[in-house]
């Protein structure tokens, strides 16, 4: 250690180091008090190692946390954000908000495929979520950094304010029932939806709609108008397609 | 409001309220601030109603915020507490902690079901998920009534470690191999386990395992020993195969 180095009590980073502690500090806002959990943070499996103790040296425990934390925040956020929408519309934004293709594609608008560590043949693969994944383990890394408050305000102002577009997030493709309509056309089929009753714990406001295809009943939505109940039965149904 | 009402600042509190704020400050282990937050919690779609304003008055928004701060709050605990364990037990050990039956027990033992105001009629539906429901709405009552950190503790202290024994449910069957030996034995099929190596991200310390019945692949698993490979894949083959 130098002179210096102790006098400012710091120990001598290699410049690769600087330049990865400094991209994190870009990303993340403010200077990480410990680099090495961004290291980890940014370390794929296809390149990790077992250290001798038997830790296995990835970011999968990282991601593991950081998706736990990201689903959390933007839980909140939406709750607050949307007092009058119910639990229905919160987790389905939400789920668009966190799948693969939005944090892939998050991940790129922060910079975060240049820092992380993999092996080349791994580079190839499409479709695949190494970059969303990391993402999250960046996030992981950040709360294990800073705790909760910072983290969120991280994922909010950092994230979800600068890249995200709420309101088109929200207003595309939510018509489940005329993405139905359209594949039933296609398909040759016939569509129906009807009311009914079946359930025993609907409450006296509910609507309950089932939707037939063909005469046989694929699904069953509730709601608080008919159009709400449509719309429920139409998405389960696009599941049980798997037109989403 | 009467002369000691104005004088320690505080209204009238009908008998039925009063009882109801030690309900909840013994589950909590202290005062609510916004009792109001818990009769939210603790109100039931099949009795609650939509306000002038077109807010659903029932437990459903606050139960969505609670399940994004349980499972937060419980990755957090397991991360922590299991620091060599991967990332594919910590999300079994997870799924195990907040599934619908522990939820359930859970709300049975804090004595949720007494709170609950629900349709005499939907009372006897049997394995509906009510009462865990109504303890994830309470959980995201405390966590708008008090903040993350004094949730967090609420969750650990008084319902983790105080009704949940951690290494029962981890030791629980977990052998997910014998599960599918005995269901092939059962209906007459033959199950093989064959190293493969199809995928090409696979890391040089990891092992890739087939799991074929009758002679057709069913599900691969990865891992870092033989065991924990065929642990994965027999895992998958139980999900496919609806043994879970």
């Amino acid at each position: 250690m130098s002179f210096w180095e102790k006098f400012l009590g710091k120990t001598a980073r290699s410049e690769k180091d600087q330049l990865f502690n400094d991209a994190i500090a870009n990303i993340v806002g403010s200077e990480p008090k410990n680099l090495d959990l961004f290291k980890l943070a940014t370390l794929h499996s296809s390149i990790g190692s077992i250290t001798k103790d038997g830790f296995r040296e990835n970011n999968e425990r990282l991601e593991f946390l950081g998706d736990a934390v990201l689903s959390m925040v933007v839980a909140e956020h939406l709750f607050v954000k949307y007092p009058f929408q119910d639990e229905g519309f919160l987790t389905e934004i939400r789920s668009r908000i966190v799948k693969r293709e939005t944090l892939n594609s998050l991940a790129n608008e922060l910079g975060i495929p240049k820092l992380v560590e993999l092996q080349d043949r791994t580079k190839g693969n499409r479709g695949n979520s190494i970059y969303g994944n990391a993402l999250e383990a960046v996030i992981g890394a950040v709360f294990l950094d800073r705790g909760y408050t910072f983290c969120k305000k991280f994922i909010l102002d950092k994230i979800i304010k600068q890249y995200l577009d709420l309101s088109l997030l929200i207003h595309t493709d939510t018509n489940y029932k005329s993405k139905i309509i359209e594949w039933a056309q296609k398909e040759a089929k016939e569509v129906a939806f009807e009311s009914t009753n079946q359930s025993n714990t609907l409450a006296s406001h509910e609507f309950e709609i089932a939707l037939l295809i063909d005469h046989h009943q694929i699904s069953i939505g509730t709601g608080t108008s008919k159009k709400r109940a449509e719309q429920e039965a139409a998405q389960e149904a696009c599941k049980k397609l798997k037109l989403l």
